[in-house]
């Protein structure tokens, strides 16, 4: 049996598209799920018409008046921008007891209610012809998108998106309600939200009560408004039953939510490319650039406040892209592959007349590798805050030129709010002289880069790392009423100023657009060649009796496994539950490690009440499970055999980073809070039982 | 119910005399030991016949010709000594095909076949007086002892001892047959041996092949005589069948040794004392010798050679404290030994008239703590080398000159030449320079003592850090042959002596003395007062129906348990096995991780054979169990249901070392290498197909 047709590998793995759920009806009976398929299948009936996205994370409503359950990590931002020096809700936690008192999320917040997903491919497709360059058909298929999109945003309740699936074999065009006012109901304080905090990052054993309340407010008639104290709760006619009667070992489980990317199709070559030179670059760099804000912001309290979020995300991926390599490395993932490939282009090479396609295939990778690593060089080359706003504000003046139809994709009408949201945000995380720094230290390492796989012409445009100080000193960009006074001004008032950073932004412009030029080439001819590959990959492991789903795209998925353990190496085991006592045994009273005393006291006085787990006799806070989840799946509900809320997807452990690329059945897992954790702290410590009462609760017999 | 009587905590507890064995009768039975309790009371019958002690290790008989199975560890002296440049059998191993090729073990190599056990308790008391002074009934209890002792090795093929069991309650005499001649058959590469080295020490996952074979050889007439060629090897009657039919989690297993020391029946005050102060204080001390030791050999290679076993003792020592440190900070020992201490008192004051008893016993104890605080500050004021020597010369000159039978024991005829290879020894780990920097250190750690704790009148003897150095550039005790010349000198020489080390000794004598007397003095109290309340703490316990066992005394005991896993925090379980695979997962070809060429090709190749574990399927490495060990208990044997060896002990967790003074049955594991590994290596690696043979070995059904 070779590595590629294991079936073990097969067990568990897969984001599904709800509509394919009943090609696997087979296999869900067999794990235990009862609610069939096509009721799974079916987006406007009970559970997945419960199952909400906020952009970015999962959530799902548990009552019928909007309130919806996610990630503590998810509402993160609505508790912070709620806080104040006296009424700390980061730290305390925060309940509202009446409907009067739910805060407002924030003005960006959003909640998506996926209600029509239908299959566009003929239409994004149609006329197309053999003789468009990859640039043409990458156009091509950008504007019968945003024609598409249109049509679809006519009713201003709706937020539409046409991603593509299997690389570009399909487009389905998803019309999503979105609903613009978002309230916070509950957040345990961070001591519960966050327990372990960083430490515990993608870490197992977990004992982070990672959930949060928010509400779907509406305007009286019962449509997506504008946040108004006139709004009313949405009327959520689809919710999820909650179920306190646990889950043990082996126990199936369902997890719906909107997972972001994953590249599991990707070719050997690819893995080579990412394991080799990609992934080893971004950490090199990372690394420096952390070493140059670390050294910036030293001693200096503001400035570290100022730039914990860059440094908190460029850590996280940090993380991730080291975990990636620990994982190459473990694992010789590009070897499977390698046999997975092997096997395929044999099948092909007997079923298929023409194998020139598999030739073409190796050609159009080979280009976008190469094109990566002039784009890399060039990101390292304009890593500076002012001279991105400058770039965005130039590019917009000139898209803004055109019709609204054919400007570029996120330069649109429908796109200018976003962008001034983020170049009024930008004052939050950046200090002229920090940005300064990391701009001279860039430059530095791009001229260490070698000059092979820089843009062509490059160097001659960008400033000497020595100049970079008069530039910072020259700029008005810093400033946030005059980096905003840009975005009404026209391309001539961009290439007449005097702003050096404006002056830059210019200068760059057609090197960029070159890129951008030759990347929609690539990204053209990987359209085209790409589906081919995949029908392909399709019809062989279709021949296997396998059916195949689409890489992780923020659209809506299933995904199922079951509750279990695994070993990170010889002679461990570790999961699949963590109970209340491990909180105890954490505890130190040094952040992240500090439980709140009213939570300490509970479990030492074994107040477990109905969330007491028969076999563990404890209260279980966090499990894993063999589900097939990534990023975007933060706050997914995690479903019993029956359809019933038992728990929250928050995070994978750190041996599963690699699932992105390959999944490997026997050491992926997800990590979830028990939902008897939630209700547990919800009942004895938080005393949320109005909350608990406006749920379906289903507790265990006595 | 209490912590006190918990039943949880009485299975697998216990280091047994053999004797008491029929005791617990039910209890074996119940954990499916086939073999009756009354053979395994019986020192003369299988399979305790076959369970021999190497002085420190314990060791048994695998074969009728005197062939012997310990741990690699148990052995290294003996393949350190035999190796060259030439012939590293530390990395290359060592496997003698025929007797002729076998190796002396070397010239202090013993070994010990207990055949005798006698409860002389009433001897070692007679004579006693109420009148006594402490100091008074210990001397005559060691007096009695002596005797006994004396009697005991008439015939010259014997070693004898009179321990005390349960702090004095009782006195057995044990009769070892001594065996002179050991030589070494076989042991693997320290590659396989000592895997993982110090970084693995102490914890698991463990992939250590810690075993290797010896034989004991006697005279053509069977008694034990001097090394020489003339020597045959032993016959061992009895000898213990190795079964490779395996074991499960779950499975009951025997383990029969030579426990070193522990304190299970200390009370809560004595614990505190250790927690608080003793083990504090120690650390510190180490922590301080180590780092002077590290500044003074640090860029002399020659130097942290001469110094490496003495670093490596230290950090034994102190990782173990560190350890007993930790394990009472994870579980409060001492608050558990108040709960039985209470629950014992309540008893005792509801069954004896009088309670005297117990307000003598804390007084005594509180009289031994409060010496034992002056003993350390007078180890610290002596620690030095040269020092020692002279300090353990001028006592045998004074001894010397008493009749033997009046002699301190230690310093008897018989003690000599133990003392004179100590002395010789002295050379291999030490240097002038390098003892004069951890005297300077010792004296200035010892002026910060609280000058209460400190020996009354010892500040004005003691030379000034300062002065320290003159006495190294002085004294002639750096000479192995000068230092050994010593040994013939009379007392009067030593007063006379200008040596500074050996005048300083003279010096110290009447201090050193007076605290000897003072701690004769305790211990004689001790000796009265504790065995009458280990009298009543067994009364106690035999009301509950438990038997009890004595603490551990370096004298043959037997102890069961299951093979089991642990969990060391929640949300992680840790063993019960380890597999080969392991092995390749930690190799980095890196010291200590650094697995033969021949090994890793026979686990690549999965060439398991006979030694494949079905529910693993592949061959297990070492694997834990319940059973209660401690130091000593190295090489013990480890038995299945029907006396079989499956497994040697050699270590046990982290997390179990707070095990000598309380045995907590959930965390609590021995580490033992399964004799399928071993088996395996013989035939797979190394092929000793000679020793194969010479076993009787159970292969398990096809």
């Amino acid at each position: 049996m070779s590595l590629a047709s294991s079936p073990l590998s097969y067990a568990d793995e897969g984001q599904w598209q709800p509509h394919q759920l009943p090609q696997l009806k087979t296999e869900l009976k067999r794990i235990g799920i009862t609610i069939p398929a096509e009721k799974l299948a079916d987006l406007s009936k009970h559970p997945m018409s419960a199952i909400v996205s906020l952009g970015g994370c999962s959530a799902s409503f548990v009552s019928d008046s909007g309130l919806m359950v996610t990630n503590h990590h998810c509402a993160y931002g609505a508790v912070q921008r709620n806080s104040t020096a006296e009424k700390n809700y980061i730290s305390d936690g925060f309940l509202a007891k009446t409907h009067a008192e739910e805060l407002p999320a924030g003005p960006d917040s959003r909640m998506y209610i996926t209600d029509k997903v239908e299959n566009v491919t003929a239409q994004v497709l149609s006329g197309i012809t053999p003789a468009m360059s990859g640039k043409q058909r990458h156009e091509h298929v950008e504007k019968q998108i945003k024609t598409l999109i249109a049509d679809c945003e006519q009713d201003k309740a709706y937020r539409c998106s046409v991603p593509s699936f299997h690389r570009g074999l399909e487009y389905y065009r998803i019309r999503q309600m979105m609903i613009r006012d978002v309230r916070l109901v509950y957040a345990p304080s961070d001591k519960i939200g966050n327990y372990g905090g960083e430490v515990d990052n993608f870490e197992w054993p977990r004992h982070t009560g990672d959930f949060s309340f928010l509400r779907a407010y509406v305007g009286k008639d019962g449509r997506p408004a504008d946040p108004s104290v006139n709004n009313v709760p949405y009327h959520s006619k689809d919710f999820l039953v909650v179920s306190a009667q646990g889950l043990k070992n082996g126990d199936a489980i369902l997890l719906a939510g909107y997972p972001g990317t994953t590249s599991r199709y990707k070719l050997p070559a690819e893995i080579r490319f990412a394991r080799d030179v990609s992934y080893p670059a971004r950490i090199s760099d990372y690394q420096s650039d952390l070493s140059v804000i670390a050294a910036a912001t030293s001693g200096n309290a503001n400035a570290e406040v100022r730039y914990a979020s860059v440094v908190k995300s460029i850590n996280n991926r940090l993380k991730k892209t080291e975990g990636l390599l620990a994982g190459f490395a473990r694992k010789d993932i590009a070897a499977i592959k390698d046999a997975q490939d092997t096997e395929f282009r044999q099948w092909y090479a007997q079923h298929r007349s023409d194998t020139s396609l598999l030739k073409e295939l190796d050609a159009v990778i080979a280009s976008d590798m190469a094109l990566t690593e002039e784009e890399f060089a060039w990101s390292v080359a304009t890593n500076s805050d002012l001279l991105k706003s400058a770039r965005t504000l130039y590019r917009l003046a000139l898209e803004s030129s055109k019709p609204d139809a054919e400007r570029k994709a996120g330069f649109q009408q429908r796109d200018v709010s976003f962008i001034t949201a983020r170049l009024n945000r930008l004052e939050q995380s950046f200090l002229p002289n920090v940005d300064q720094a990391r701009y001279t230290a860039s430059l530095q390492r791009y001229n260490q880069i070698d000059a092979r796989l820089r843009p062509h012409g490059l160097d001659l445009l960008l400033p000497t790392p020595e100049s970079v100080v008069a530039l910072y000193r020259q700029s008005e960009l810093g400033n946030t009423a005059r980096r905003l006074a840009w975005l009404n001004k026209d391309a001539n008032s961009f290439q007449q100023s005097g702003d050096p950073f404006i002056q830059l932004a210019v200068k760059l412009h057609d090197t960029g657009m070159s890129l951008e030029d030759r990347r929609m080439e690539v990204d053209g001819n990987l359209e085209r060649v790409i589906p081919q590959y995949m029908q392909a990959v399709i019809a062989w492991k279709q021949a296997q009796g396998k059916p195949v789903y689409p890489d992780a795209n923020s659209t809506l998925r299933v995904t199922y496994g079951t509750v279990s353990p695994y070993s990170p190496r010889d002679g461990v085991s570790k999961g699949p539950f963590t109970t209340v006592e491990g909180i105890v045994e954490k505890h130190t009273g040094e952040a992240p490690f500090i439980a709140p005393d009213n939570l300490l006291a509970a479990i030492r006085e074994k107040r477990y009440g109905a969330f007491k787990d028969a076999a563990l006799g404890t209260v279980p806070v966090d499990f894993l499970s063999s589900a097939d989840t990534t990023g975007g799946n933060s706050g997914s509900a995690v479903l019993n055999k029956n359809g019933e809320l038992v728990g929250l997807n928050f995070d994978s452990t750190y041996e599963s980073i690699t699932k992105d690329w390959y999944f490997d059945s026997a050491i992926t897992r997800a990590i979830h809070v028990d939902i008897r954790y939630m209700l547990w702290v919800m009942k004895e410590v938080d005393h949320a039982d109005n909350l608990l009462k406006e749920m379906q609760i289903r507790y265990p017999a006595k």
